[in-house]
This record gives structure tokens, C-alpha cells and sequence, in this order.
């Protein structure tokens, strides 16, 4: 990891995409920074908590986003380019089911939470099934130029976007909105699948260290990128479980799709079902087979055979 | 590949999931099968076809499938399993944008045709553009107990899956909906991206094995598959480019994506629209990000950079 001459320390967060938000920083373009960001929680959530804990947790503190870094001569119209130069997640993170909140929220009302250390490159996340990490951040956004927005769902300016390959040695370009672009980032994920469907990932702080260039000959309407290497390369070592989702809805079919792939994961491997749904979280992805077989689309539900033992 | 003793031919086709189609073959479970298939237009488009022949092409010859095959004992609920052994397409495949149908119909109101020749294990789709052949059947599927279905959409007994990660060495499974199941397959393809945006692969005849077993301790309500190894490894080579879709709606999403990875590949490399459109459907995957942060979902349209030069 370079040392960077600019730092954002865990305390310097805010809880809305705004433009009202006074930077913390102001940095030329192609200016270094280094982000110490607390985890989604914004800190709430210890290595100690226990489920209990998910009941007085201050859901106006979540998802907070370390920042806003003004990146001088950024104009509205512009592109922000963010080099992903590395991403350091912390000793261990968490894992939950949120009453209300996933894909299957409705079959899964009870809260659920996951304590897991992480090593070096490894988790070991329920006995037997280790995940490799592959550290990146959920939140990477700038603000609109019109009214403050969440931090929870992404938008065209990017926001809580949790695509797991955003890690490090990729380039994401953000449409600028305001002056100064205004960025920020947060949600620190040590490993995730492709659709995060319980709604948490394994969830950490992170030290992320990112370039921020402003750049007038790319232009994108959304969040647009490109990796260094191959997708997932850490869990693509061997064979993978596959569940379709068949119908007209894309979201049923991804529900469908899950829900089976939770069973399976129960055959299997003898994994209860909360396991299994936090496990896919963490671990599995969605995928879209096709979207053009009308009137039925099919989504499936992949898990790497590679995490088990 | 191995001799199977059963033999289905390109003229034994039928052109629905149906139970009285009366089988080509009865075979015992456990039985390999082969399959001369013809391609998704039933042999009418040629090596030589130029756009013009889309317009008098037969639809309702289309996507038909080989078989179908009786395997004796098997009865409702019980469970199909196919081994796919091998696939070996044929020497040149054609992929098409066919008006009225596709991810981006209502933007690419003109029909389309290119054909490809194949090498052993690589096509030249467009000029210094090389993809990797990674041959499987978009139509896997067994007939239902009711009334006859079309053979275009697929349905929980599988169909026209167009899956491009059931190459050979995976297992699927398939609920058995009547007796002797009556499985077929067709619909080769030499090449295809997860979503098949434009509506058809690298379409190709297909010379295909399968061992079809009779399973009653695996239960599926819908296609299951097992995959022998890593997913999509021949284009996972490198770096990838990705464009999000965000918001509401899961199938606005991937539109969105896609039509801006389309604008991606006309600036990175010069791309015609209706070619970068093409391209996509057979080397391009979408994959569901985020499925979770309300009310708005990411759908990414990825594109793989080793195919190109």
C-alpha cells in the first residue's frame, strides 16, 4: 500500500449523498487518498454482539459514508475517475439478516447474525466452508445536484452499489453532478456474491486507498467499469451448484432461484436454512441464463463447490 | 468421445413439449444417447444465408428439438438426471438479430445475420475479435403432463434454458412430469453470454452425448444443474468491462446496461451498434449485483477484454 499524503480518518462520515455536506478535503486531480471508513454499522456492531444487539441497532447511522473529498476543477458534466488502488478490511466482520430487509425477507423475519475472523486471504465463515476474501467497498458515490438522497439504494451517481468487483486494480467512472464532484465512500465488504441477497455481505471496516481523477474525455450516464482481472478468480476454482429461477418476473425468478439453492445447500451439506441464505450472501451469485426465451426469463443461483472443505 | 449404442438423427425432431410425440427411442436408465441436431432454424439457415433469407425464414420450424426419448421406469416425481459428456458443434454457426425479438427489439428494428466459421476452439466473430467456444444445447428439457407446450419459452421442466454453464461435464437435474419422462434436446450453441441479449448464440448443429438416468433420491421442482468446473474459465482470462443498469425495475436494469455497454464497445473499439449488440449475446454476461438496497437494483453488463486482439 503507497502512503498517501491525503486521509479521511473513521470519524469524518456523513449520512446523506448532499451537496450541503462540507468536504473534508480538497485535492487536485489525480490526487492519492486514503480512507479509514468504519463498517456499515457505522461502528454500532462489535466483534462481541450478538443477535440481540441487531434489535437496538440505530438504523439512522447505518450505511454512512466517509468524506466528501472536493476534487478540484470537477465540473457537472464531467466524469470521475476512481482507481481502486487497494482495499484492507479489518480483523473480522459481520454478517446479518435484517427483519424486513433482503430478498427473502418475508421467509426470513427472525434476525440472524454472523461473527466471522478473518485471516489473510481466508475466512473460515460457518465450520468447513472457507471463503477467500475479496475486499472492496459497497459505497462509492458523488452528490446529486438536486435534493439530499439515502445512502442505501445506489443511483446513476453510483451510492451503495455493493458490486463485488469493485476491488482492487479496477477503474470506476462516476458521472459528476456538482461542482468539486463530491466524493465519498464506505461499507466495507471483506467478501460478497453477485447480488448480496440477505442484504449484508461480510461486513468491515476498511482502509481503502483510491485515486481521484477528473476526466472531461470520458463521458457515462451511470456507474461504469472496468476490472484488471478475471471476475471472482478467488471462488472460480472449481465446480459450482446452480438453482434456476424460470418465469416472466426477473425478481421472482431470483427469489425462486435462491429459495432452491437454499434447500439444496440443506441437502447437500446439512446447512440450515439462515446459513445457507447468509452463506449465498457472502459467497454465491446470481446470474441472468437468458432474457429473451419470452414469456419466461430464467435467473440462476450459483455457489463456488470450492468453499466447502 | 464414447460410441453410444443409442442413436437419435437430424430428421427425428419435434416441434413442442408434448406427451404424445411419439419417442424415437426407449431406453433403459443409465443409457448414453447421442444426437445429430440440427441448428435452432431446423437447417434453413445455411454457410451461405445472407440477411435477406431472415425474412422468408419458417418460424414455426424453429427451435425444435431432438428426440424425444422414452427412459423406462421413469415416472412423475421422479427426478431426470442428464450427464452432459460431450458437445461438438459444427464447423460454422449464425447469429442473427430477428425483428420483434431480443433484450433491445424496439432499438434494433432491423434484422441482422452473421455467420462464423469455427475452429476447433475458437471463433473470428468480427474481425481480430476471437471467442473461445464453449458448446452446450439451449434446449434441455423433458414434456409436461398437460397440454402441449411451444418449445421457445423455457418452463420448470427445463426447455430452452439457454444456459451457457451446461457444457459438457455438468449434471442437470429435471422434474419428470410424465412416464418415461420423454427428453429432448437442441438448439446448439458454439458460443453464448449469460442473458443471450440479441436473442440467439453462435447457433450451430450439435453433435451432442448425454447419459439419462433415472434418479428417486434427488427431488427438483425445477432445472438443477452441477457444474465440473469453474464457470465461463475460457473468457475469464483478464480484465472485463461493466456497465450498471440501476433502479426499479430488474429488466429496465439489464436494458440499461446493455445498451450502454453497446455505446462502451463503439468508443473502446469502433463498434458498430447492431455488432457490439451481437457480440454481447454471444461473449457478453449480465449478472444481478445487488438485489437488495430499496428500491433500486443493479443489473451489470460485463464484457470480457480478451477477445479482443
Amino acid at each position: 500500500m503507497s502512503e498517501s499524503p491525503f486521509h479521511v480518518g473513521r470519524d469524518q462520515f456523513h449520512l446523506a449523498w448532499d451537496r450541503a455536506v462540507e468536504p473534508v478535503l480538497s485535492v487536485a486531480s489525480g490526487s492519492e487518498v486514503a480512507f479509514d471508513a468504519l463498517d456499515a454499522s457505522c461502528g454500532q456492531i462489535t466483534a462481541d454482539s450478538t443477535v440481540a444487539d441487531l434489535a437496538t441497532l440505530d438504523f439512522s447511522r447505518v450505511d454512512q459514508v466517509a468524506g466528501p473529498i472536493f476534487i478540484e476543477g470537477a465540473e457537472p458534466g464531467d466524469t470521475l475517475e476512481v482507481e481502486l488502488l487497494d482495499f484492507t478490511p479489518g480483523d473480522w466482520g459481520w454478517t446479518a439478516a435484517i427483519p424486513g430487509f433482503g430478498l427473502l425477507a418475508d421467509e426470513f423475519p427472525d434476525p440472524a447474525l454472523r461473527i466471522t475472523r478473518l485471516g489473510e486471504r481466508i475466512a473460515e465463515f460457518l465450520p468447513g466452508i472457507r471463503i477467500p476474501l475479496a475486499p472492496f467497498c459497497g459505497e462509492l458515490g458523488v452528490a446529486p445536484a438536486g435534493e439530499a438522497r439515502s445512502t442505501i439504494p445506489p443511483t446513476e451517481l453510483g451510492g451503495n452499489m455493493d458490486t463485488r468487483h469493485l476491488t482492487a486494480g479496477s477503474t470506476l467512472w462516476l458521472p459528476v453532478a456538482v461542482p468539486g464532484a463530491l466524493f465519498s465512500l464506505g461499507d466495507g465488504h471483506a467478501a460478497q456474491g453477485d447480488g448480496e441477497v440477505c442484504g449484508t455481505a461480510i461486513e468491515t471496516s476498511m482502509r481503502a486507498t483510491v485515486r481521484l481523477t477528473v476526466r472531461r474525455d470520458v463521458r457515462v450516464t451511470a456507474p461504469e467499469f472496468r476490472t484488471a482481472g478475471p471476475l471472482g478468480a478467488s471462488t472460480n476454482t472449481a465446480g459450482w451448484y446452480a438453482a434456476d429461477g424460470v418465469g416472466p418476473d426477473l425478481m421472482k425468478a431470483a427469489r425462486d432461484a435462491t429459495r432452491r439453492m437454499i434447500d439444496r445447500l440443506g441437502i447437500e451439506h446439512g446447512l440450515a436454512a439462515i446459513d445457507a441464505y447468509l452463506l449465498l450472501s457472502v459467497a454465491g451469485d446470481l446470474r441472468i441464463s437468458e432474457i429473451v426465451d419470452q414469456p419466461n426469463w430464467i435467473v440462476t443461483a450459483y455457489c463456488p463447490r470450492s468453499i466447502f472443505g
